[in-house]
């Protein structure tokens, strides 16, 4: 069973980079091979570029998503970075994103690692499918991020907003999308500002959590079965939205 | 009247590009004085970097936001392209991000210009300030951008979710968190396969949205005051939840 941790902070000794090494020695013990793709270390390029096509569709028009399309039906479409982390992320039953949430969100080279390697006509879209029929379906996928706020801050009634709302994006819109089942994110609220036993509480916290992981039941979303597409993908009457995103109600 | 357009998209004749330039065409016939960030015209580094800071001050240790909260005490703390956005921001009364929305949120390119340009100790934080008190408080900023998808996808019943969960990371975690006035945002949806009347009436509409902009109301945030610091930050009691990030239920 492979798991690829892709991490992202520019510090090594950083908690972040603390809560990476726990995750590889904790998943290693249990018997998982383990890849990191430490974004920083790696030099990863965030951006999209003409270059990631070795032999563009459309040379008048950049338009990102039709290229990975056309590359995917190539024998080598895309450039080596990239294909490099298809093939981590295809060996991988579990993902995990690894990064300090910034700006209710990833860091731009982590934002930049989805918008580059989750290429459509490889991962999405087209023959693949989204959502409940994407690729990486029956696959397990989670976020792991430490914030500078405390818990409360991100709860129903905090400044930030519930968490769920806060984490829509990434969990639905990023890992749901493309099929996997999400596991519930785990949040390292404010280490730079604990103290050494704190800190240490937390990567021990982090470590039960992937140990328990064949034990822990994964969010709910709707499947794809439950929306009409000719009626631009909204719930089929009868189906009560459950979700923070699908309320059904204004 | 200063405004600023941050514009992100690597094709000049994109819908996005056409939009960054029918808002300049608008809001000039209106009077603005307009300036715009071209991320990738500009080549604009996305990536945090200790270059960034010209006197950091732990050279051992590398956390960003504190040598943000440092370097804003000193004249010249930051690098030049980081100063100039600086300077861009701080000129305008009105900001527009112009993006295509990739994975429920903005580009890499545009992630990276907020988390290296929206600087701990100049736009929030320690005595500046955050949210109904940050620095760019009494300024307007809204999102404009584009999408595959249609609407309903995005309505309280629509499988990508609703719009305002959709968007609370950028409204509420990025923009009302340093003050701004958030303005509804302007969705264009599906210009990729649209006929030229469908762009056409959308470009006329976003010309409208701009034309209108000083009858527009306000999105709805509670303000600071209506938490408590004390209680980490949440709701003080008696006052009932009113946005999607804060509902106060669970």
């Amino acid at each position: 069973m492979h798991a690829l941790i892709v991490y992202a902070h520019p510090e090594p000794r950083s908690f972040n980079g603390a809560m990476k090494d726990r995750a590889v020695a904790t998943l290693e013990s249990m018997g998982w091979v383990v890849e990191v793709s430490d974004l920083h270390a790696m030099s990863f390029d965030p951006l999209p570029r003409r270059t990631d096509f070795a032999d563009p569709e459309n040379a008048d028009f950049f338009k990102y998503q039709a290229e990975q399309a056309h590359a995917a039906t190539l024998e080598n479409g895309f450039a080596p970075d990239i294909r490099a982390e298809l093939d981590k992320l295809l060996r991988a039953e579990l993902l995990i994103l690894q990064f300090p949430l910034w700006w209710f969100s990833v860091p731009a080279i982590l934002k930049g690692w989805v918008d580059r390697v989750f290429a459509m006509g490889v991962i999405y879209g087209g023959d693949v499918g989204f959502y409940s029929r994407g690729r990486l379906r029956g696959r397990r996928a989670m976020l792991a991020f430490t914030t500078g706020g405390p818990p409360e801050m991100y709860g129903t009634t905090g400044l930030n907003g519930r968490v769920d709302v806060v984490l829509w994006p990434l969990q639905n819109g990023v890992l749901n999308f493309v099929g996997y089942d999400v596991l519930p994110h785990f949040h390292a609220p404010g280490p730079a500002r604990a103290d050494d036993a704190t800190r240490a509480a937390m990567l021990d916290a982090w470590g039960h959590r992937l140990r328990e992981i064949d034990r822990t039941p994964k969010l709910e979303f709707h499947p794809l079965d439950d929306f009409d597409a000719e009626a631009g993908w909204t719930l089929k009457p009868g189906i009560k939205g459950r979700t923070v995103g699908q309320t059904g109600t204004g």
